[in-house]
């Protein structure tokens, strides 16, 4: 898992503090560390030496603060490691901006995709729900919604196993020409032959609908729109009780659309969270997800 | 309050329970029905004959299923009773886009308000944030969130007793050119003089930030992301336990910039909600929130 330790509001500290979690928590984890010596040092300092011998780095210069194109690079270079085979899969919690170009120009997009996107789960009152866009495309058009249905229905059926995937369109009422022109013109597109095999259009949803489950196992949203929400609804589980008891899905989100594995967590994740996001990404490679997300699409 | 009693996904069987537990609970307050003669006759003849004498109805011919015209004629008729001093306040679980519009012609809007607002009140960690809008307008432009913003700040100053009200906008991050075209105009336009006195804009705030109550009173947004947002948390802490304990807001949003009070329920209201929306109308009655408002920007 190659790590960019400059991704993030409070980095380098909570990431250095997420990979020593996610190495001690899981024996078979192995980590490259992209970024200041300094930083990964830490991380090296804390571990046993057989911890430590599952620790790779790459070094670089300090970093220098304000100088946001050194910053940015560290992402480029996790992906660098990743297109050359020396790690399976980027986690960053910096820029998601500067995470997706990276990815889409440094991995490669899927055939059709011409905007990749950010895959978030979420526990619900009966389960869990993908929410799709979470931050990678704030204007979409319809086209780029049409590809984030395709993309969810084909996570939630390889990742979540689930057979014929929901699609839902989230919106802000379900009568008729409720909502702004994209949504109002989304319902017709999607009702065609755009979905992978065995997913269907289920129609218009709501906020609440992304609580309760009911109805959908993808909703789908512009990436403003699923940015808020998510962060609403993950802030509300995190300081009161999730609606389901059980495993609560890492705060992370997946991008989905380019020819690797790329986790990215919160601009103001914690070190846990980190954690939770590199073990994410090394359940993702382990069960080899993306390229089965892709194959599923291309089927 | 005048009561549209077709208003409502559930109408007009949830605004009938509504209507009763709102008498029942208030003995000061007096309602109007507008609507079926059936569905107001159920009403009165649940209720005490003391109950009663406080419920007046305006009738009309059965609803017709399909008949859309009639069923938002109802909010009109609702709007009109207002208009002409029959009423104080009106309370309808009806079409938004409806209610507006009849709202603004039928009792007109504030000096510089060109869109009313919808402004809803949600528990968070630290007390209550004002959140708008949350429905009214789907596509705002730049003026219509100035608007917005302004309206929300007075709100918080006179119904929540905020002297000095600090104004966020929501967003997706707060690095520089984070967010979609709107949000990278706006925070040059509210750094002016535009809010009322006391008020002040204190930067971007995140989907987090509306549950933490970290950092604003007011938060201001498109009526889409409002709307899924309030509705995706309002179900969130209805199923679970709010952020705090304590009293919970009512699930009803007030309708800022026109000259009369208007509460607006969820078209998927429960008759609790309903029950909630009156006594809200009714609270901002007796304190004149709506004109003190209004008199608040017009300082």
């Amino acid at each position: 898992m190659a790590v960019d330790l400059l991704g993030g509001d409070h980095a380098p500290a909570v990431v250095v503090d997420g990979a020593l979690h996610a190495v001690q928590a899981d024996p078979s984890v192995h980590l490259l560390l992209v970024g200041p010596v300094e930083a990964a040092g830490e991380v090296l300092a804390a571990l046993s030496p057989a911890d430590r011998a599952r620790v790779r780095t790459i070094g670089s210069p300090a970093s220098r603060p304000g100088n946001t194109g050194w910053i940015e690079s560290g992402v480029r270079a996790a992906v660098l490691a990743v297109a050359e085979g020396q790690a399976d899969a980027v986690v960053s919690a910096g820029s998601t901006g500067a995470t997706v170009t990276s990815a889409a120009l440094g991995l490669g997009r899927w055939p059709g995709v011409r905007r990749p996107a950010l895959a978030a789960v979420l526990p619900t009152a009966t389960g869990r729900i993908v929410l799709l866009d979470v931050g990678a495309t704030v204007d979409p058009d319809e086209r780029a919604l049409l590809t984030q249905a395709r993309l969810g229905a084909a996570y939630a059926a390889v990742a979540h196993g689930i057979a014929e995937p929901r699609v839902g369109l989230l919106t802000i009422g379900t009568e008729r020409g409720k909502g702004d022109r994209l949504r109002r013109a989304m319902p017709a597109l999607l009702s065609g032959t755009v979905l992978p095999a065995g997913a269907r259009y289920v129609g218009l949803v709501e906020g609440d609908d992304v609580v309760t489950g009911r109805g959908a196992d993808v909703v789908v949203t512009d990436g403003f729109t699923g940015n808020v929400l998510l962060k609403g609804l993950e802030t509300a589980y995190a300081l009161i009780t999730p609606p389901r008891n059980g495993d609560v899905p890492p705060r992370a989100a997946t991008l989905l659309g380019v020819a690797g594995t790329v986790v990215v967590c919160h601009g103001a994740a914690s070190g846990p969270d980190l954690a939770a996001g590199i073990a994410l990404a090394a359940d993702l490679h382990r069960r080899a997800a993306v390229p089965s997300i892709a194959a599923f699409l291309s089927e």
